[in-house]
């Protein structure tokens, strides 16, 4: 055990001198939820808080590696050390689809102030609730100034991702942008500043246009944060450093209007019930090949009780 | 308290005799999770067991609204009772998506033979997992022979649905059904049976080539059920007959094999555990508004805890 401690405040000491080998050794213990992930939680907590983290989502195709790439670039000129975590909430079953679309990041690859990692949800237990937030924790923690937290856009994952950043950039492409489905994909409620990528497309000023109009239909008033509607090239860089620049207003107007605090609190409330849910949830599946859950399933399907009771009945074996 | 007994009671005794507003408010006691819900499972779980579960997948745009009417009518003409739930995972934010495609089903307004349910995950504690099989019970003890469940095919939502059913059918259309895609899509592993729809279209005979060459790489052997792969045009009716031919089929040999029973238990033992965990949850969410929550919360942001110890606090608090 005393070893163990040694070596798990050694690599937090070393990824917080920006050695890349113990940040990725260190997201690998809290991803794989190895023996060492409390020591290692206990021992990140206190150098967290400082990183800016933004969530990107989209629908495929929107561009969004090389969108990524791109402000990882404009955030780097602006001497900002830089995280990215790239995850795929839908890929059940294939782990390694994303790991194409990683390859056009390797132009950052010798780059020392940039961390990539990719996580897809497959054996992560808990999914992505549990493992996403203690990632974004360790690239907290060694010292990355903005985060960038990359997903591939469909229902329940942008939230989820609006969920884990402060602040969240909705790229979209030319014709897929019309108001209605921009408002049925639930993305108006989460997007903080949307991106038209592409620009250079046909149709790109009109997606632009009516996002603007559905976005002021949505204009909360006030003091309140109207989210920006951009225009970009990703694979030439053009417009993506006003993405940067805008990426940086929103921090600060959350930051002057209390907003910050208040999503960190939420967020993190909420990462302490699904951190919670998710201790339960393995206990119950302790009892998975367990005779008990055998002989209650049968006993509903047999009608003589019912999932509800069988539901007490398990929690009171807990 | 016993007036609520007798009404229970009541409802259950006129949902088996075929009325269809008995059905209705039951389906919506166990989806609103109102007070009597538990009474309600305990009333419907004699009368439970016999209905087949066909659980009908696909792509945006492949037809499954279309096709599980047309599916209806087949089911109809043989004497069958059907019940229909159509599902929509996707779309925290409106629950309302899929009421236009619902209007298609109004075919079946007037027959007492059908009842058709739509579910939102808006609004649901612990989503489609814990109300859909409590509506799948309720119309299995209304004495469907056969309800159909209808998703919208994305990632997660597709195993969730071949988690609820007995058969499973994956809907295709020409051009979208390439094996690749199939395969990344994870749908060869829950397919019972597939349906390359808008068969009058061009590719539609390519792309059952296609499929069937698939699903013959994953040939289970023996006297495993080999996937079969139909051509339908839903519009007209072409083909639904052979597909409600292969779904008694398939229900045979799941009877036969004994795999009914293993998948049933499975089932099962999942709904058992969806409900576990949905009571914690609902415990855990019962302290979202605790000012415990908050100060833990806090404690993580300052770096005073972490969120391991945070939740274990939390947990000692249920």
């Amino acid at each position: 055990m005393a070893s163990k401690a040694v070596s798990v405040a050694d690599l937090v000491e070393r990824a917080q001198a920006g050695e890349a080998r113990a940040v990725a050794r260190l997201i690998s213990l809290v991803e794989d939820q190895a023996p060492e992930l409390r020591e290692v939680s206990a021992a990140l907590s206190p150098h967290t808080g400082r990183a800016h983290i933004v969530g990107l989502t989209g629908a495929p195709g929107v561009g969004k590696s090389t969108s990524t790439s791109a402000l990882v670039k404009a955030l780097r000129a602006q001497g900002r050390r830089v995280g990215v975590l790239a995850v795929d909430p839908t890929s059940p079953f294939s782990g390694g689809a994303l790991l194409g679309d990683r390859i056009r990041m390797q132009d950052h690859a010798t780059d020392e102030g940039v961390y990539i990692r990719s996580m897809a949800s497959r054996g992560h237990l808990g999914g992505l609730s549990v493992a996403a937030p203690q990632a974004l924790r360790v690239l907290d923690a060694a010292g990355c100034d903005v985060v960038l937290v990359e997903t591939v856009g469909v229902g329940q994952s942008e939230v989820e991702i609006s969920g884990l950043a402060d602040t969240t950039l909705v790229l979209l492409a030319p014709g897929m942008g019309d108001g209605i489905q921009a408002a049925k994909a639930g993305i108006l409620e989460i997007g903080d500043i949307f991106v038209v990528n592409k620009a250079d497309r046909e149709g790109a000023a009109s997606t632009r246009r009516e996002l603007r109009s559905v976005v002021a239909m949505s204009d909360r008033g006030g003091d309140a944060w109207t989210p920006p509607v951009l225009l970009t090239v990703a694979t030439t860089g053009e417009g993506v450093d006003e993405v940067a620049e805008q990426i940086a207003l929103h921090h600060a107007h959350l930051a002057d209007s209390g907003e910050l605090g208040r999503r960190r609190l939420a967020r993190t409330r909420r990462e302490i019930e699904a951190l919670a849910l998710n201790a339960v949830r393995q206990k119950l599946g302790d009892l998975s090949g367990d005779a008990r859950l055998d002989t209650l399933a049968a006993d509903v399907l047999s009608g003589t009780t019912d999932p509800y009771a069988a539901a007490d009945t398990l929690i009171e074996n807990l």
